[in-house]
């Protein structure tokens, strides 16, 4: 048996294939710490090479004389630092570190920020506001619990949610009546009774005032991106908000695009701060800024507006992503209601309105863009199915829309007032404080505690609950952002209540 | 009212915002003829400027005295050449060929094309394989005729064709029993059971021996095209066949990456002009070329994995979008099952074999692909909603789609029997040879005719019937390929057979 020493406190047994570490000196870490820090120093080192596949957990604990559950729990902490990764069925595997620049693992284009920096990105992609956990770093199953995990991340559709029986009968429906249109391609914007039903329904719901030819219809918002940036151009500088939706950057990074983020203050996105960065299109969710929970106030819009029409090139992509569920105040027009410089490009989706497996989401181009739309980019084919075109054109068109909406508010209404009032007579009260609570389908929960983010989203997670602080969505770290979580109600089941509150009141010590 | 003689043969006029020619010197020009040439040089000489609204048709017609279908069929030619676009429900107008270098209209990269092999392409990418005509440039309205224009380049689905019975049992069933995995998000790469289905069919039906876990599904070849660009790099060179089908030459364009046109010879794609390329990707379509027809024997498919295995950047897409449908003959193995270096990427879309209008394709990637995909691309959702995905699913496991597959086949193997009889007994069959009949659903009419292909395919459009001549499909004219034209026949009705056959000898003079 060869033993090497490399790290003064961990060593690396190699015999036949099996990887070994000894635990005779872990110091004060914790048995799962001192696991998590020599499979990462052996990948940094790399001693581990990328693609190496890693132990099963089972075999790996049973080798080491730990517990599985100790071995998943490294396992989860280096897939949500991004070191490793899993593939369905096949197991563990270590991440290809080595190609990309220092801080910049995942294809972040950044060259400055570190890779706890990444690390943390990562933990936000895979779990956030529409989070795609399934194929990679699968907590549920990491965790080991049996019972199910709570999950605060998820965007998940509660299934009761879902208006299945009037769906059904629109399928039916539309599969009778509808063959000829079924069969018929569509131009390539989508199906015109849906675009037509569509800006029907913003009129009356959004104010928004746009021609059915506006309309482009898409799988899904990020699909939307990837045409956005054919059509505004691949030389042009892209910003998004910091803290923000992270996806929308790995989308411009993945596209290899110059992508900037740019800070927000207490009124949005900061406008000089935008305008040093020397981008070209912001994208912004000024209705609902993920994760803050900020609303712009028109103010600021205007002075956003003003920002776009200084220079022919700029545009705005307002991302109205769940404006449709805005508890109480006035809403505030919609940027591209106000836009009479056609620099708006909106942006909306029915992942967050029917649910998040129905890939039916739209943008709204100025007209100069439509233009430019239809001359450039109609060879592609649209990218939904007639079939689901045509049965949300009636669910909208007969008002079945609309009613869903409004079941759909009160219910995430009384959702949000149990929560709430659960979490004030819980024995987390005296230490929580509750923020941003009037708009869409999330609220920034902030816990007096002395432990950083990071411990008590990896404590609630051995506990069984999934939570993402606010933190960790934030490129730059802004000063007294720390102790804030976002509480993601939309998918959380009334039973689950009372354990979540218990599980955070465990975890920040 | 002024008068600017601008190219010694017509004359504009300007009164109030409406744009007039003369008439009185056409030369032997037709009338159509002659309003094309205006409007074209008044493009070129920048006197119309892109984005201009050209006259409607009815008013133009009424203003210059001649007929709305002269009107119609000068549109229709310069919006077939890429001067004009069209924009539904709003008119016809100027595109902007100023910010494009010479030759490079419509984004195509090559400064080598000349502008009407730019428009030749344009003709093409609006009419070919998966022709999407309804945005821009309809030629049923531009026809102005009042029977149905015979479409000889359509991919449409007949309506009869459609499984609609049966898909909505399954639809039905799926929204019953199947609620929960409905709303619950799937893996990145889409619903396992669809993608173990999947990997049964292939092997059953194909030799293809697959992990569920490297099959991706996708909305449309197109999206996973470009899935592909971000997986294998911006930086690489991707080569497409020439003659091909330009949609993806357009896609990689409109991506920005590098992009070269490889010559065929009788074998398929050459792999010494391949080399000389300097491409690293080359995309290609084995099993039944479009639109040639060409089947690339097994003796060129080694050379080509020869070539993809001589350099690690190097991989071949296999784009084997109607092999089902192969009509007679041994089927050749595809790429994908004699890969041992895993270099070949396979692409299938279920629109030829379903409908055009079902959004749902897939591709095969090679395990240390699929791995690459799942470290970096998994943030992406997977397009396909879950509702077609789960009823595909089910249509696939319970023999649906097979069924469905051998009654299409047969269905088309009668069509194109009849069509070819028909032809062979008709006054065109002394003047037509018909090659590669085969393979796919279309097949290559070589007509006697001393017209240039362009000429016959506009009389033809004139006289009701689309059809695409193969020249228009190559980037460098070879020689020998005048007077083929490519005869899809997947969506032509019966009742239309005598009529295309009447038009088409009407047509070559």
């Amino acid at each position: 048996m060869s033993i090497l020493n490399l790290f003064n406190k961990s060593r690396i047994e190699v015999h036949g294939k099996m990887l070994t570490y000894s635990f005779s000196d872990t110091g004060s870490d914790s048995l799962y710490q001192h696991l998590y820090k020599c499979i990462k120093n052996d990948i940094l080192a790399r001693n581990l090479r990328a693609g190496e596949k890693l132990p099963s957990k089972r075999s790996f604990a049973k080798n080491l004389g730990i517990s599985v559950i100790t071995v998943e729990n490294a396992y989860a902490q280096l897939i949500s630092e991004g070191y490793l990764y899993s593939v369905p069925k096949k197991g563990f595997f270590v991440s290809d570190i080595s190609m990309l620049p220092s801080g910049a693992a995942f294809g972040q284009n950044s060259t400055t920020r570190s890779l706890s920096d990444a690390a943390r990105q990562t933990n936000i992609t895979n779990s956030a506001r529409m989070s795609n956990s399934a194929d990679v770093g699968d907590t549920t199953e990491l965790t080991g619990l049996s019972s199910p995990l709570i999950d605060l991340t998820s965007n998940q559709t509660d299934i009761r949610n879902f208006p299945f029986s009037i769906w059904a009968k629109l399928v039916r429906e539309v599969l009778n009546e509808n063959q000829q249109e079924l069969v018929t391609n569509p131009p390539c914007g989508g199906v015109r009774e849906l675009r037509s039903a569509i800006a029907r329904h913003l009129k009356d719901f959004r104010g928004i005032s746009v021609a059915p030819e506006q309309i482009i219809m898409g799988a899904g918002t990020e699909y939307l991106y990837s045409l956005l940036i054919q059509l505004l151009g691949f030389d042009k500088t892209y910003a998004v908000e910091d803290p923000g939706y992270r996806k929308i950057a790995r989308i411009y990074e993945k596209h290899r695009v110059a992508c900037r983020h740019v800070p927000l203050d207490e009124s949005g996105v900061c406008v000089s701060a935008l305008e040093e960065s020397g981008a070209d299109v912001l994208h912004l969710s000024p209705s609902h800024h993920f994760p803050t929970g900020l609303v712009t106030p028109i103010s600021r819009r205007y002075e956003l507006l003003g920002w776009a029409s200084r220079a022919g090139s700029r545009y705005l992509i307002e991302d109205d992503y769940d404006s449709e569920f805005r508890m109480s105040g006035n809403p505030i027009p919609a940027l591209q209601s106000i836009d009479l410089s056609e620099k708006v490009v909106y942006i909306n989706t029915f992942t967050k309105t029917l649910a998040s497996t129905v890939r039916i989401s739209y943008m709204i181009l100025p007209r100069h863009l439509a233009d430019r739309f239809y001359r450039e980019l109609s060879f592609y084919s649209c990218t939904v199915s007639n079939f689901e075109q045509y049965t949300l054109a009636h669910f909208i068109e007969n008002g079945s829309f609309e009613k869903h909406l409004n079941r759909m508010r009160s219910y995430y209404h009384k959702k949000r007032d149990l929560l709430i009032d659960r979490i004030r007579q819980s024995e987390l009260a005296p230490r929580a404080v509750i923020r941003e609570e009037n708009a869409g389908l999330h609220f920034i929960l902030e816990l007096q505690t002395t432990l950083s983010d990071e411990e008590v989203c990896k404590r609630a997670l051995q506990k069984g609950l999934r939570i993402a602080a606010l933190s960790g969505f934030y490129a730059r770290l802004a000063p007294g952002v720390e102790h804030r979580f976002i509480v993601n109600y939309s998918a959380l089941p009334e039973e689950q209540i009372d354990g979540a509150i218990r599980i955070l009141c465990e975890s920040i010590g």
